[in-house]
């Protein structure tokens, strides 16, 4: 029979359908059931008391648990983990049956094994497999499914897996082998995490840009009411175009100094047999996440500057400034460098924000799957730092000599753009130590797996201090 | 043997290559044959008059229909369904052979079953596979494949399936396993569609612009030439970016209209076991396609925007405004409201924009699969409602106090960007009123499973109500 | 057995580990046996001296090749192509195992046959899977794979194929089905590839950016030079600004000039059966990256153009405009064919851009795997046009009546956006030549596997002419 069982061998199909069992009545049972219904199976679902079935799709037979159980080879256990315990009564019904496991936890980690494998220990005479996790009731009713149609589907069993991956297609849906049931842990924390890579990045832009915020205000707006100048209508673009870049440039700086502190640790250590610090390991596994909100920031940046011109603010003082200039009858002289550093900043910005969007788009999941790794590398790391040393560049030029004009250190304090450059200065910097050919040759035979120190007595040593580690 | 049959073992593999049977020797015949050649296959035409192969490739054999099965286990069905016929004498030489079933229709429902489960009743006693159908001849010969190389395979039989999913691998394509055979039907109709889910979205849009296009003709040409003012020219540029943005932002409502809707009638009616009206449900199907028109039309009304201060006549009346006001020696001043609004409306505008691009990469294929589905539900809803009230925050500070001014008030019409404000505004009224927290537990309540009135009595009634819709 | 071997089936899984042998304790067995362990499995290494096991991860067993392959039956041979001769003394002890490949080479085509298959007949008793090659050991390592987690695994025999995918998924890499070993080479080459098919549509790009470049720096540079006014500051800005939207244009052309010169070559020939000249079929391979290179120069042009209100010159420039018309009194008027003008370009110019980045998108791989062969082709071919069409329109009104002034034409070189009209416009006659009714059917006619002369005298003479390309 095998795979068989499942198919609908003749074109009218109502005849003699492929039959899944259910336990349990809840709303994903039901949901699941309308579903499986709607496909051209027949469901037939188990419950302690069968009368009260009124929720139930009509189509669909309500029995005993242990009737239920013995019409069909696959059984779907739609109830929670708690209440596993029932099925244990069950286990001769369940011999040589498919389990399906779809629960969910409320947490992460909330038990010590994964549902999964607690079922399957239950009722070790069954095949348990796990899948319909990452689908919520109310997915599967609402029809449009423009969100994920994943379901990761593992079992020990790969005739099982194959049986309940061919209905996963039936209802319309993306099976996805995750293989062992070992992996059940993993699909069944997958549905609870929200933007875990995203945090540390978030929080990093949050705080940066709360700092810079204050910064400015103290700059800007409370220094000219201290002169009576009221200039708060100055929050709504000029300090945000002044924070979006000096963020996302520290930022963009911050997404390529770990990689830097990584290369000098294995330098100093003389190998890379050794864990880096954990800071450094979460920091390094979320760059790309870092290098987007960077690169969001950019975005920001570049349009809140080509509205400039469209301000009222700013057409309004470019017109004083002419009438100004005819009434006094001194018409300002171009002056060729301040052209030059105008056209080059802008250059190089406009450079460096299309580069920042290449790395974007190639860091897509469809485009970066496309690529092997050399081609990542490449892109990741030369493009990369072409990025950083043309929008470190563009913030410099923009900068100009107004560093040596002291008038501009209101209250001591440097313009904030001065801020912006220490981070990707600094990566810079080192980059260049780090790419000086004695050193990158060190660098590279490190990572190809070379030690400085591989006497046996010494390794001995280290071997026993990081047993740790495994 | 098993899947062994397809496979060269010595690396000289054009000594003994596996062969594969094409029956038919037209266009999609022969450019399969051409393709399994170079792939390394040997290739057995079989054809109704064996002598007139002259379009055929070379390096094929071609035999009568007989002879060529009997050379090979696998045989590609490469005739119209309507000459399935001549399969059925053959029945016995077909005998657990592969039958692969390349056939495709030339609309969606011409026949009651699937081709392919058509050839499964003439010939039983083969294995029918359905494949090739996604691909055309030409896109096989021109070679740069650079469009989708997916071939959808389905079959009742898992070992033949792998043997088919090998071929399409050897030849470069890309199989999708589909699952069991009744797949083949929405296989079928897969190559015929022209973007359906587009359909809907695409006229709203079309409608949409259309009224906004003639109420601004109206509004602003027909009005000025009644004048004998000729303002035409803003065809070009300036009534394109009134009709952008208004549409842009009544799909956006239209976008989320449809969920409230929902709500409103679950609450109703106090269940979610009922299904929604045909229309809702059409329309809640194209919500993304919906989002994305409107993204495209936020797109351009943002870069129409950002050229302003390039169009020549900007810059003309710019000019002339100046010269004004130097002339009657009347500088106009700098009023602080209008900073405040100026800035306020950009800075909401580009915020609003880039949350909607943020919206549309989320709605990338290979972005939305990659994340869980409360994922999904946080960016499409959560910062979905954000935009939607920055764009509405952005029109209606764009518009501030000219609502008082009645000769604003061309031939009583208003402006067009209140009009433009009454479907968000209504989305955004009602979802406020769904969220106070007492109707929004009732909302997850129902959504969880629960129903208002579960008395046997009249849930008995009610299914026999929808006894039609399983 | 089967696949039960590697699954440990008890939640107490450090008790009774599946084993995994790797034999050579270079860079990547190292890496790969530590990620092993860290994924429960038990690692025996094979060395030729176990003694002197340093390097090794502590968890790990060393022993001598024969020892360790009896431990386990899964051998990973992470030794080069070069050192696979010992394996043939272990022939008996490799009996039934399965080998693991992870070999790569330095350069392309290396080796006549694939390390895999050469593998396969130095132990013709075991079966051979090649995967793997396509980590590396650093990526393996790091742990931070945000790049390529793909794993190309393929094998004659589909239960150990499957087995290696289990391993590959456990270790949190996602397994690809590449079908039987002959795939090997295929597997091999791919890592060693750096964006082949973006090498002619470079080149291509690097060609045009340098001719234009330079005839851009006599026709304004050196002329003026000549004339003693310096207006080297142009190179930042205003230059590039008329490379990118001359190149992009012309990039855009040479992306469909191939598919007319084929449709051309096919209707001279009056078949499609005959192969295409060399570089014809290079050029149409690369047309995806071509129209991805036009468009990051289209991108840059935008940008480049958004930013000129912004510009110090430029608004010099204005302000200088103003004062002069105030001094002479002597007001401009303005000039209704150029409102035209100027708007009827941008406005182009827009459209153009925006049917430009709907290209790009859908030809980004997860949505034009989303779309059927009809839509990719409606898409490529009918928005494409257009967009050639909008992009050659914006040009040419850019330079409405200028090419008639003759003072315009520098050293008698024409003004450089004519240049980039040359190539669109030659595609765009052909293609209106080719869509003629009767040229058109006779076209599709052809694509659909009619030819002009099928008398078979002459097909004679054409199969004996063409029996190379099989």
């Amino acid at each position: 029979m095998g795979t068989k069982v499942l198919i609908p061998l003749c074109s009218d199909f109502t005849e003699k359908r492929d039959s899944v069992c259910i336990f349990g009545t809840g709303d994903f049972g039901r949901s699941l059931g309308s579903k499986l219904l709607q496909s051209g199976y027949s469901v037939i679902f188990g419950s302690r008391n069968p009368g009260d079935a009124s929720l139930l799709p009509r189509a669909a037979e309500v029995l005993g648990h242990t009737e239920a159980a013995q019409k069909s080879s696959v059984i779907i256990v739609a109830v929670q983990r708690d209440h596993y315990g029932f099925l244990e009564e069950l286990k001769d019904v369940l011999q040589g049956k498919i389990l399906v496991d779809v629960s969910n936890n409320v947490k992460v980690n909330q038990y010590p094994d994964s549902n999964a494998e607690h079922l399957a220990q239950i009722v070790p005479t069954a095949t348990v497999v796990k899948a319909f996790n990452t689908v919520s009731a109310w997915a599967l009713q609402s029809g449009g499914l423009d969100a994920n149609r994943q379901v990761f589907v593992c079992s020990d069993d790969n005739k099982a897996k194959q049986q309940i991956m061919d209905i996963v297609r039936a209802i319309g849906l993306t099976p996805q082998d995750k293989g062992s049931l070992v992996a059940a842990k993993e699909i069944e924390d997958y549905p609870l995490q929200l933007y875990p890579m995203w945090r540390l990045p978030m929080y990093m832009c949050a705080g940066l840009t709360v700092l810079v915020f204050l910064y400015c205000v103290v700059n800007d707006i409370v220094y000219n009411a201290e002169k009576k100048i009221d200039v708060s209508f100055l929050l709504m673009i000029t300090i945000p175009n002044r924070i979006f870049p000096v963020v996302s440039l520290m930022l963009l700086g911050l997404c390529y100094l770990p990689g830097v502190f990584a290369a000098i640790i294995q330098l100093y250590r003389g190998t890379k047999y050794s864990r880096f610090p954990n800071w450094l390991d979460r920091w390094m596994l979320c760059r790309k996440q870092l290098g987007l909100v960077a690169l969001s920031y950019a975005f920001l940046h570049a349009i809140y500057t080509l509205v400039i011109p469209i301000r009222y603010s700013v057409r309004h003082r470019g017109d004083m400034s002419i009438i100004s200039q005819i009434k006094l009858n001194k018409t300002r002289i171009l002056e060729k460098p301040l052209i030059w550093r105008s056209d080059t900043y802008l250059a190089l910005g406009i450079l460096g924000f299309f580069f920042y969007i290449v790395l974007g788009i190639t860091s897509l999941p469809s485009v970066s799957n496309a690529v092997n790794w050399r081609e990542f590398r490449f892109v990741q790391s030369k493009l990369g730092y072409l990025t950083l040393l043309l929008c470190t560049g563009h913030a410099m030029v923009y900068g100009w000599d107004r560093f040596l004009i002291l008038t501009r250190y209101r209250w001591y304090m440097p313009p904030v753009y001065m801020l912006s450059l220490v981070i990707p200065c600094t990566v810079l910097v080192l980059k260049l130590l780090l790419i000086i050919p004695c050193i990158d040759s060190r660098i590279t035979k490190i990572r190809q797996g070379w030690e400085r120190s591989s006497s046996s007595k010494k390794s001995e040593a280290k071997l026993k201090s990081c047993s740790v580690a495994f």
